[in-house]
């Protein structure tokens, strides 16, 4: 990689990237409409060179531009609340399905052909294997998130087949640590700010959900990408930890960290909400053959994230980044 | 069902559909643009009262207009070129993808909750496990077309899971019979009505592939449709037989049938074109335990189509027709 754009970049995930790429000597382009994006999160790759482009991934000019002159593309831009989708059920149709044809045509037009893609834990629906592989059976897709992510794999790996793209896709489960700013992790440190006598848990508790550290995160990315360099193809990774935690677990965890001990109060059923996945656990077995494994626990990345939430109040406490 | 919208109403297995709803008493209506819809498979349809709106379904007011009233769509219309989506990657998107958001949309604001929708055996890419079932491993695309198919019934799914709509996905094999306009068996007959001594074909010939008989078609789509009633869902069917042929044998009973003894000229590789599946074998024990069962084999498959060639030579032999 010599330079590369990274759509979403000034978002979590998104500005971790350009900040390990630069600390690699690689050139990075950013674009970012700031929606849920933060220009604090790009103050240190600005400082080093990253050039920052403004606007959406749907303004296909800016696209162009921001593409040019690179070879690989991480497109991270995208619309992640899942929770939401049937409020507003085009939105992820726009954002991340047409956003990811988009990207994929201007890259053809610009001749850039590595596409480092965000794809979800979410694309298995309510599997029938735990913890889940890649090539568990044909899932039922259960979310409207979860369609538009297949819907952009699917034209990536078409992508690579017909055009010669090289194509990773990244299947994450929930990533925490700093930076953090959308997920039942802020929700409920939000919430239990507001009110630390009380806590609402969408629900009954006992969903099961595996999480893992930005930073391991953004390893597993790195090293997938590297492992293929530019073998035309779609290589699919599920980026994840080898545990889980309950629902339940995770409270105890932010409440004790916190010092509070509030009353919970669970609305009940085994989902949190029409589309949530009761268990996301992913068979992580392919990405650690080759060599990767997580440095934090989950608990460790709870932790870490509650830590940055401590040390960024004006960030962790700003409801405007709220995206519901 | 009582009033049914037909999207793709006019073309090959939609007209069909709209005969046998209209043997069964149901009222139709038919959307069609006749980009690849022919007025001539109407004739008998409209004269037993159905309701034609001529347009396209990205067009959402009339879209809105001619779900009015239905509880049932049969959304048929696609594009279908599988072989040169390459050409013109975003038409996919466009008429596949996005309009069948579309037409979930206009369905969920007229109150329409059951949707009969086809997907096809391309949504296997290369499958690890032939005959493929349902269930089979978690494919990779190597089609635009599969693409934007696997992206709408991951949007069928969705709306199943989140606003309790009834989906039913049909994974085609090729379909053939009277009313065929696309496809390799015209394309092999048109070539050889212009000239007999020589034929043309992509790919080495060993390219296996299942077919079904178009009536064969349309009576599982309504077996499984009745089976499932208003059961909210995403119901996932095979749609084949359980047989294959190789084009090699494919070009034989053509040539046969036609009376002919051309020179055979082949591009070769093992795939027709990019993002061709050297094998579609689609195991159909689900659709099968339902109670159907194909009545014509592939060859009386072939056969049929030819004969309907020969009585039609208006509408075989009328290049306007060849979509690509």
């Amino acid at each position: 990689m010599e330079r590369v754009l990274i759509t979403g970049g000034a978002g979590f995930i998104g500005s971790t990237v350009a900040d390990r790429l630069l600390d690699e000597g690689v050139e990075v382009a950013i674009l970012d409409d700031f929606r849920t994006g933060r220009h604090e999160f790009l103050t240190g790759a600005l400082d080093r060179g990253a050039e920052l482009f403004e606007g959406d991934v749907l303004d296909q000019d800016l696209l162009a531009a921001a593409v040019a002159g690179c070879d690989t593309v991480f497109h991270l831009q995208a619309n992640a609340d899942v929770r939401h989708g049937l409020d507003h059920p085009q939105r992820d149709l726009e954002q991340n399905t047409i956003a990811t044809s988009n990207v994929l045509e201007a890259m053809r037009a610009a001749g850039a052909r590595r596409i480092c893609f965000s794809s979800t834990g979410s694309v298995y629906g309510e599997p029938a294997v735990v913890p889940t592989p890649e090539d568990a059976p044909f899932p039922v897709q259960t979310s409207l998130y979860g369609a538009s992510k297949i819907a952009g794999e699917g034209m990536i790996a078409a992508y690579a087949h017909g055009y010669g793209f090289t194509g990773l896709i990244y299947r994450f489960v929930s990533v925490l640590g700093e930076r953090y700013t959308h997920g039942h992790v802020i929700d409920f440190y939000r919430a239990l700010r507001r009110d630390p006598t009380t806590l609402r848990v969408l629900g009954d508790g006992r969903q099961e959900k595996s999480y893992l550290y930005v930073q391991d995160c953004v390893s597993a990315m790195l090293v997938a990408s590297a492992h293929h360099g530019e073998a035309p193809g779609a290589h699919v990774y599920n980026l994840g930890t080898d545990a889980t935690v309950v629902v339940d677990d995770s409270v105890a965890l932010i409440t004790a960290r916190m010092g509070l001990e509030p009353t919970v109060e669970k609305t009940g059923g085994t989902r949190g909400w029409a589309g949530d996945s009761p268990v996301i656990h992913l068979d992580t077995a392919k990405i650690r053959s080759l060599g990767w494994a997580p440095t934090l626990t989950i608990p460790e990345a709870i932790g870490r994230t509650l830590d940055w939430f401590e040390a960024e109040p004006g960030i962790a406490l700003d409801q405007e980044s709220v995206s519901s």
